[in-house]
């Protein structure tokens, strides 16, 4: 990974000294499984543990062999059984283990660690959403469906709704971990030819693992695709929360911003520009993230009892998708927790919206009230399509704008003038029965007749009028998302 | 495919029916090309044509007999040959040839059949982008950058990138078919073993096609792969569209919309919406080109002289990629033939952007009036944040409203009293010299003043206070978009 | 899906009629639940599932009215509510519910059943691995890693490892499976706008559902997306096995075959073929369930509470991603079921890999007795390479084989005519002490005295003979893998 | 990239050095450009010119810088603008050009480098091919479709597949690098907003490039997802050659073997291997390239006037996509150099084939002489099956190898003193007319006692008999490849 996304922590785990390290732990633990098999005299383990523990590994001579013999499992027995006096180097990688038998537990060990970052992160960031749904428990916006305004929400809930969404792909990864908690010494083949199955039991024991039955020279790589499907989900996830911070930052009225530092500029070009760069990073992050998962799944099968095209693509993919993974988490916790919000232009869109966030309200009502279904439906989406309309004579204005520089820049100049909207709400249109044909809706003008004159009589009735009124109060509509607070954060 | 997405003529095209012919076609020209070589007689051909092309292929039989040596080639020549005199059979499939010399031909048919089809919707869909570019050349509207209001362009104008991105996905596919119109007929393992060369080519010349010389069983599938790719990249390229008007349509104040049906309902909940389904969909037919032509790129490899791992997902990938990249062309046609423009909120943005359209020739006005880089740059941006700084007493109001339910209220109903924005535009608060200091910038008190001073100054001057206006005409912005219309358009 | 590989319970599972179906069931369950909550009237819910139940759903009323108001759900509700009197039509698809709140339970009925019939074919396949495994408990084969002979194992004991690679991609599935059995009836953005929490929690119940709290109007597609990755990763597994089975299908010595049909034709041109097609359709299954499985993961994020670009995705990739998987599963199952193994090939490459699958022992044998690891290993990897070696002579007969056609034809005369291979294992050459120099190893003349000085003197002594002798003794080697059937299989 | 696979000169064209090298070159060629267009004295360019290049860019300092203000190339234009006098810096960056007017160019640059790079790998892997396939144009070799013994080929006629598969995949990139040899310096959005079009075609031709019409912000990023899917062909094509090579190295009795190093080793556990890890890795490299070239394509799609969720994918994606496919040719070119060809085996397989490699001649012979096709089909079937069949006694044999370890090791000796096959080829079956039933074939004693009859009249003649044994010379099968040398190579 490119040093400006890699997490120090990944590659550190992943780096030739601690995958030695590893490999180290693995040989020590064989031979001191051997001692409590009997095979093996204790006291040259421990001499054996002496001196390895205290001769470091020479990664550079370690290299030069591997350059040599091709092999860098072999060119590591090489560099450490050199330190050793020769009575004791037949102790060392024997009892017919193979490579990969050293190899697999220290892999493995590289992925729970790994995920053991991924999952700090993860909590920092649900720990951050936490906190802003929280504290905007009441702040009211409008919902959208398809883009399109559609009822009202705190935006605290739509937080609930990220919380859900990254608990739906992370947070029962413990039981896909357990999987990663075997491993296997069990020979070049996995039957254990020249393998005493007990020293495999001791000696994983010994590195905190539990013997895999059914491996050939190597774990099944399906174990490990599901980790790398899951780091994959958990990125798209993020990327979903992502897009919904990007879409609501488009300027005009933005809701919600990402921070922007007091030195940062978001053009060379133009300076007014404050664009959403890390949320839009995490897009991309979303696009590496399916490409790694996508080599690793690719990875599953191999040949008989194994051959080695999962190698290369292991060293790259696991490191680049833990990077993209924790980069993901990090960076969207950052946005988070400088997220800007504005409040105001989220009332803004609701007043703006004409009171349609209530139309399924208004519908349901009207039925409650005799209306049949679909006139019901038929009523409330002509309110709805009028309160948007156009006034008089700007149409033709609309046209014009596009006629050429000229007319655009007249155009512009009646808009700079104009009235802020007429609030034509559909509460009015409807309570006051001001229905009248649209050019948008096959609706006929004797039907509009006949649903004003239903309307007239609806609503010369006062308690009906408070009712109806009840409808378009925010409040109203939110009184229901306590429910998700108590399920999903346990708190009232 | 299922029936909700399919193309009827690709359905044809890939039908059993069309196949068979196709082989027929391929058998009768490898007789043919037998009597041209003298290896046939000329009579038996022309008997042997007679008898086929009077006798339909009986679809039932085939797959009946198909079922039974699970061999579909052997199956259709099974059926062909038992209609013909015994004197007649050893002239047919004869000459060494194999399953897929007579299938190669007619699998390469139906691609550049479908190839074709997919031209003819591709410049369908060029000309109705053409249409709206010409139509919206002085549509002006805010260009966006990172979802944030940018420099000014027409509506048109950016009609011209579609209309360039579509070309280059797929305007020069041309030289890609031409790779098509090889094809193979030079046995079992593609040495022409029992074949001669020039029967290959008299036949493949009748069908008209070339040999493609270093075939195996198969023609190489990487070949293909290339076009399945450029379909792809279509489709990627036809979501791009359908995403910037997804972008736009998002209600409150949409630019544009896709056409709304006056009979057609948005959801079943809520009677005013008029969701962007179209255009999701095309985002939609996006996973799944890449999901097919990743299985077509998949299928490059194969063993040695061929394996047939590559023919379900041929079966499978090739029709349903074209009936995805035909939905896509059509379904985005229909969506620009329809598309409802709104310029009058096009301009309401450029109205409501306080003039930061032009914040890069406003740096570019400093530096040239004496002004350091890095100065011209902080005095802008300084000016862009200051213009989109909230009222006095506002953000106190902004934070209320997320105390409760109550608070909410009330902040909706100042809001709904309030003065449409205050136009304090980066125009004047740069020529008026009324810069501040800002929370949202590192830049102290004293350099304001400074900049202030400088400002004073400089626009004394009459001359340059009208040069600065100018700067702020929307039609000087689009003065260059002539070169675009010339050059991708050919007109003035 | 192609008729040709598809399943028809998933068809049906998938079909209008069973959605349609499952829809209803859905408004039932909600008119059912307002009884409950007092909100409905009992009479009217048994009125109104009496008639739906005795008035069949009309398809084709249902298509056509969907294309008019482009609304399949919508067109449902017509459909449905033209058959009841007036005053029971307000109480369908009412109290506020969403299209999605009618699909979203009768989606994850599909789901579940169609992984119910995976399940079960699973199972079957399982049973025909666990059926071959003990049968071939004792046919000995060579185990290969890299496609190189490795070391020996039963067949048993190589299906063992396919035993575990299913059960470790789809044998934990009932956990993921818990997840589909959560859905919602939440509203349009699910908050409850104008739902009652209690009213999802009846409904759902009546349907075999819990609540999922924390949805938008959809529930969120990282749930399903993980059950499409697990089958994806269930096809892959397959194809290691069909890979396996094709390795070992190769001509010349085959040690297993797909079975062949008495009828059945491999070739139209050659008729010796017995071609490996269903293990090579099981790769190009593979393919197509990556490919589903990436649109499916593709289709993860969305916009704010929703957008419907997952939709078209979802009618195509669910489908024929079960189709793809149960066809892969039962052509598995049926290729094993009528396996056709041959234990003497198997046999004859054991004989003539000359005892290298022994090196490992070897190896180790040395270095117990005395030899230092770098010796013993090299020692060991001369007497193997020495094994193979060409006869005198035989090196120019091998260049001259490539010169013209004419010694070609000279050189397999020289074969035909040749004594089967010197059995001249490692076992002998090692015991006799006849190491010598090779053009492949950096070993030099003396090195190699000496090696054959202290394996003469070792080889002296008859117990050690004796012991030696042992290590080439197939069954020694086997011994283990008892332990393999203890843990997998549970047999003795 | 981890360094294993690292190939250097990658590395050094995406290096920061590089990269800010170009960019440098960019913002001289605006400047150079805008003398011509006389905005910019002459000698101020000179100077900057000479400024710059005599002081090298500080990369630390435009790290740190960048880590301040967010935005890398504005603080490469602080580091470059700091080095000038005030007097000079207004010509830097300046006529509204924006960051990616800078960096497109230098992009491309890149692009078109590495594809130089890859270009003259590829041409030396092609050399290694033509070198393998004159070299062996005479040496004969079963070729295998579906794995099994298909016709004969010489080992040169099928590097020839390989050089055309690689000509497919690369050998017209040309056409698809013109189209980068086009870029743009038009402005934020690409519309010429503060930019003379003129000047981005005089800078874009000082740097060897034309103008792009209908850029954005940015190149529309289809024109080089179409270079990443041609590398990932490539790349693939590269995997079909290492899995053929892989195949025919199988051990046993191999065809070919990759390169082994005199002081290699094959295995930690077993010192007998030579595995073919080097073509394995390249199965990885493919799967590698594949999800590389997923990220660009998956980059295609952009917001409006560009968004930046391509950049980091970019970062990442496109230099490890070249190390990708270098290491990828490069590995082949060393493997087909030193690939070890072993025609002995290739003969014996030849031998033991027992003449199946002319079943299909031996079909249209039969065919010539008055068989029906179906019979001749049948007959020469039945030919192959029976060559094949076991002695008597040995099927039993067979099914007791299976019974236990015991029988396992009588099977054994049973094998290893077992004499050569009995060379029983359809050649003598036929001719010698005896045919006998068969368990794997519906072919009844009484069909098969006239078939007999039949070839027994049929090989009376002697002529005939001439006839048919030259069907089975390999050179006659042979005879044609001599078109594809001259096709292809345009060898005689």
């Amino acid at each position: 990974m490119v040093k400006r996304y890699a997490n120090k922590k990944v590659d550190r785990i992943f780096s030739d000294e601690n995958k030695l390290a590893l490999w180290q732990a693995t040989e020590l633990a064989v031979i001191e499984a051997g001692v409590k098999l009997g095979k093996v005299p204790a006291e040259a383990f421990e001499r054996i543990k002496r001196i390895w523990t205290s001769t470091p590994i020479d990664i550079e001579w370690w290299l030069k062999r591997d350059e040599e013999i091709k092999h860098d499992l072999n060119a590591f027995i090489d560099e450490r059984i050199r330190h050793l006096p020769p009575e004791l180097q037949q102790y060392v990688h024997a009892n017919g283990i193979t490579s990969y038998d050293t190899e697999e537990p220290a892999f493995a060990r590289m992925l729970l660690d790994c995920a053991a970052l991924t999952d700090e992160s993860y909590r920092a960031l649900l720990a951050a959403v936490m906190d802003l749904a929280i504290r905007h428990r009441h702040t009211i916006m409008m919902a959208r469906t398809h883009g399109q305004e559609a009822e009202l929400q705190s935006f605290g809930a739509r937080c609930l709704t990220w919380f859900s969404d990254l608990g739906a792909a992370w947070g029962d990864i413990g039981a896909l971990l357990d999987k990663l908690r075997f491993s296997k010494i069990s020979g070049a083949i996995g039957k254990y030819g020249s393998i005493d199955p007990e020293l495999e039991r001791e000696a994983l024991g010994i590195l905190g693992f539990e013997p895999y039955y059914g491996a050939t020279q190597i774990m099944p790589r399906v174990i490990y695709a599901r980790l790398g499907q899951a780091l994959c989900n958990l990125v798209m996830v993020i990327q979903k929360i992502a897009l919904d911070i990007r879409l609501n930052a488009r300027s005009g009225r933005p809701l919600m911003r990402e921070p922007f530092g007091k030195r940062q500029k978001g053009s060379s070009a133009m300076p007014h520009k404050k664009n959403t760069i890390l949320t839009e990073q995490l897009e991309g992050m979303a696009r590496m993230a399916k490409g790694f998962a996508g080599m690793i799944t690719d990875s599953i099968p191999t040949w008989e009892e194994r051959a080695i095209e999962q190698s290369c693509v292991e060293r790259v993919a696991w490191p680049d998708l833990f990077h993209v993974t924790l980069r993901s988490l990090d960076v969207l916790t950052k946005v988070l927790k400088g997220l800007q919000v504005y409040p105001d232009n989220m009332l803004r869109e609701v007043h703006e919206s004409r009171g349609v966030y209530a139309s399924a309200e208004a519908k349901e009502f009207l039925k409650a009230h005799g209306f049949a279904h679909e006139d019901a439906y038929r009523l409330v989406q002509l309110a709805c399509f009028l309160a948007f309309e156009l006034p008089e004579g700007w149409r033709q204005e609309r046209e014009r704008a596009c006629g050429s520089y000229d007319e655009a820049r007249k155009a512009l100049e009646t808009v700079e003038s104009l009235e802020p909207d007429k609030v034509l709400s559909i509460r009015r249109i409807i309570s006051r029965a001001i229905l009248k044909t649209s050019d948008e809706l096959d609706i006929g003008s004797e039907e509009v007749s006949a649903f004003n004159g239903r309307l007239r009589s609806l609503f010369g009735d006062t308690e009906i009028m408070e009712e109806w009124n009840r409808l378009f109060d925010p409040a109203f509509h939110l009184r229901n998302e306590a429910v998700l607070y108590k399920r999903i954060l346990g708190i009232d």
